[in-house]
């Protein structure tokens, strides 16, 4: 099975009018998406900022984790870490995995409407797997805008449970997206 | 198919050393978990916490969201909430669900760790669920305290992935429980 990353973008998402925005950092965001990828083995969690000020941000929450403290007082967090990777721009994360890969990654996003083409299921993402590394996307805030739909190669189908309501965070979706593909 | 409700608790539970502690609310836990458990259709969410002041700042974030400028900022978020109870104690929880559902629930745990005894898989869980309503028990901070072992009537296995590694935030440890229980 070839390597598998999830990048997590704060530009360009949507507002819940469906505007084209940045979104701020979260920081349960760094913790609870590095913990659930080191749980699935999860190679690079890219966390994608354009803005320094945040980036500057991110790194300090962990360093605190990293350090001598953080460390002690929590070494599974650091551990957790080690595959968080802080950049400023999707073209960086391309870069990066393609160098790392030696071939170009299939970019899948993910979204809670269901988006009309370029569908993948999930049998379909671990078939390709066998052969190819993969780079599942997340948005923040309400979701990648429309111009993901250009620059990525496949979407999954939303996230259902048995009722109407799918409005999870992001957090919980990446749990259960990496629960579905690498857990069973 | 029974009712499905879930817990999370704050007290007895047990920080890095084993020492049990009452450990603080934290915010995105009653957002995250409340939006799964709208999304896999569970009819109660309780955050059970000893403390008034932090039950009175649990009450002060679901009021800013149950209010005017919270409905209209994020109408879906209010829906979450209504599955939300905050209660003191345990008891409350026995007392309230057995009141509503006019017959004891079976009461189950979850941890990170194997609990030696009293073990149910999610087939075993699933098959309960059609004739008896179940509460799904998670603790905070390091886990539940081992005093809970006498209280449940079982425990689920943990949540693997394919590393050893298998710190996962409750936030994501609930998503995938209730996406393995309800989501296929």
């Amino acid at each position: 099975m070839k390597n598998f990353y999830i990048a997590l973008i704060h530009y360009p998402v949507v507002d819940r009018r469906g505007d084209e925005v940045v979104s701020s950092v979260t920081n349960l965001d760094l913790h609870d998406l590095a913990r659930s990828s080191r749980t699935y083995g999860v190679k690079g969690y890219y966390v994608v900022h354009p803005s320094p000020d945040q980036q500057a941000l991110n790194r300090r929450i962990i360093k605190h984790w990293e350090g001598s403290y953080g460390t002690q007082m929590n070494p599974t967090r650091k551990e957790a870490f080690s595959c968080l990777r802080l950049v400023s721009f999707w073209k960086d994360v391309i870069e990066e995995v393609t160098r790392e890969e030696g071939e170009s990654p299939l970019v899948v996003g993910t979204s809670a409407k269901p988006v009309p083409t370029k569908k993948l299921d999930l049998e379909g993402l671990k078939g390709i797997l066998q052969s190819r590394s993969v780079i599942l996307v997340f948005g923040t805030a309400y979701g990648l805008s429309p111009l993901w739909q250009e620059r990525l190669d496949a979407f999954l189908p939303p996230i259902y449970g048995p009722s109407a309501y799918n409005h999870l965070s992001v957090r919980s979706a990446v749990a259960i997206y990496l629960d579905r593909i690498f857990g069973h």
